[in-house]
């Protein structure tokens, strides 16, 4: 089966649990508008390729890990989307959570992700104790405090921001809990360290593309009205380096993923497949200067 | 060591995990704030009460129950008192986390809460795989969807309520949790029904002896604005039953409580000790009309 079908079936089944009967109906609409209305899935893919390269011998447990970290970002962006952080009205050109089915349903429904994302991990421990408790360890380290999503969100929070430890918490934890995931779904745990590093870089290098993109793209393209994250005047690359210093940073970051995995069946084709994934991150009118 | 004292260490074991450095400073605050501002830790009091009852063989275990059903009960609190819900500025006579740390951090302890509820008990899958397992699913089910806290919440948004379902997911499926968790901890999985049917009984005597409290109450005991609740107009038992009959509904759930309650090494001590929380529960003016 594709990545991609994978993925996609793994997060019907685990929406399918949380939306089944007694589900009041509003709450399940936006629960299932959070998750399917045209997500990249970045993410999860990230943890299957590495799975994939690990040998992939627990395929239903990567499946978990990929669909938990799929629908803990799910659950940040429609808590980042309220009106007390970016008030935004879209997302992926349809409208917001919020937008759609009120605030309250969407406070809900991040909620609701949350608890789903741990519980589909959570199901696969009696098969597999180990991994699945390694498994929810890295997903509740790369969302909790103090390194996960929810911290690197409440760094906007404060007067002095250590820029280092707010895009890492913000956006590099969940990447390097996708590569971790999908090594430690495939028993390749003590190699966490080194698929850390992989996924930490890609994350970067996916917010310097992601301001690459910004930078030269209209609104209509990006689906969302443009400059609007709250994080956007703090961690924009191309306002710190330029253009082209954000190209080379990007081309830097990738380089050192690439450099830095681990040992391992399918390492070639990784690398390979992280180089395809970070072209097609790029904005079109953009190439990378080097591969 | 008391159960009281127990609890607290447990929780501040949790909440200092989640608050280390480099946790943002006000996010830590929020958290702390959260837990620990004079909660009648009601629901982790009855998981460890069940767990000594059942033997309480793994202690560590029984914590972890206690300390995750404790911070699920804070985080919903704090999303509840935001203003897209009951917009309350303060909680237990003190300023509500959003009232102190503004609305973001208020989500953001909310999200943080959920994350370390699961952690806690996921810290114990490698020492007791089979049971911290069955807790997680325990935990889940009480409080994502189409069972527990978030569904019971969002049922507030349709237009016709399912009164049964309503009140079993939004308070009932906590307490349930609190008592088969409680089992399962001390290995007692397989009365998991009886303990379930217990919890439900005593989660729905807690709500009418708050409704009875709402009714005898001055604003200033309660330490909230009375009648605030956004459930307020679709849960009370006193408005629904009068005073002298929601004494006589309060009575009978409280005998099924203590009738369902399965064999067990301390079951007659915990009969026993379900009358002595009730009354305590009770507005000091009314006594209870049985025991």
């Amino acid at each position: 089966m594709e990545p991609s079908e994978r993925i996609e079936n793994a997060l019907q089944a685990a929406v399918a649990r949380a939306t089944a009967e007694p589900a009041p109906p509003q709450l399940a609409e936006a629960v299932r508008h959070a998750v399917f209305s045209g997500g990249a899935r970045i993410r999860p893919r990230l943890c299957l390729t590495v799975a994939a390269a690990c040998g992939d011998d627990a395929p239903e447990l990567a499946d978990a890990a990929a669909t938990a970290i799929e629908l803990m970002h799910c659950a940040s962006l429609v808590h980042d989307d309220l009106p007390c952080f970016d008030d935004a009205a879209t997302r992926r050109g349809q409208p917001s959570v919020h937008a759609a089915y009120g605030e309250r349903l969407a406070v809900l429904t991040g909620d609701a992700l949350i608890v789903h994302a741990l519980e589909t991990v959570s199901l696969q421990v009696a098969q597999a104790p180990q991994r699945a408790g390694a498994l929810l360890t890295t997903v509740t380290r790369a969302t909790g405090m103090p390194y996960g999503i929810t911290a690197g969100q409440a760094w906007e929070s404060e007067p002095e921001i250590p820029l280092a430890a707010y895009h890492q918490a913000k956006t590099g934890s969940l990447f390097a809990a996708a590569t971790v995931a999908g090594a430690t779904a495939a028993g390749a745990e003590h190699q966490a360290d080194g698929w850390r590093l992989v996924g930490e870089r890609l994350g970067e290098a996916y917010q310097v593309a992601d301001d690459l993109r910004d930078a030269v793209s209209a609104e209509e393209e990006l689906g969302k009205p443009a400059g609007q994250d709250s994080g956007q005047g703090l961690i924009n690359a191309v306002s710190e380096h330029g253009l082209e210093g954000a190209k080379e940073r990007l081309d830097r970051l990738v380089e050192e993923a690439v450099g830095a995995v681990p040992e391992c069946a399918g390492a070639e084709q990784l690398r390979a497949g992280i180089l395809e994934e970070m072209e097609r991150a790029l904005p079109k009118t953009l190439g990378r200067s080097a591969a």
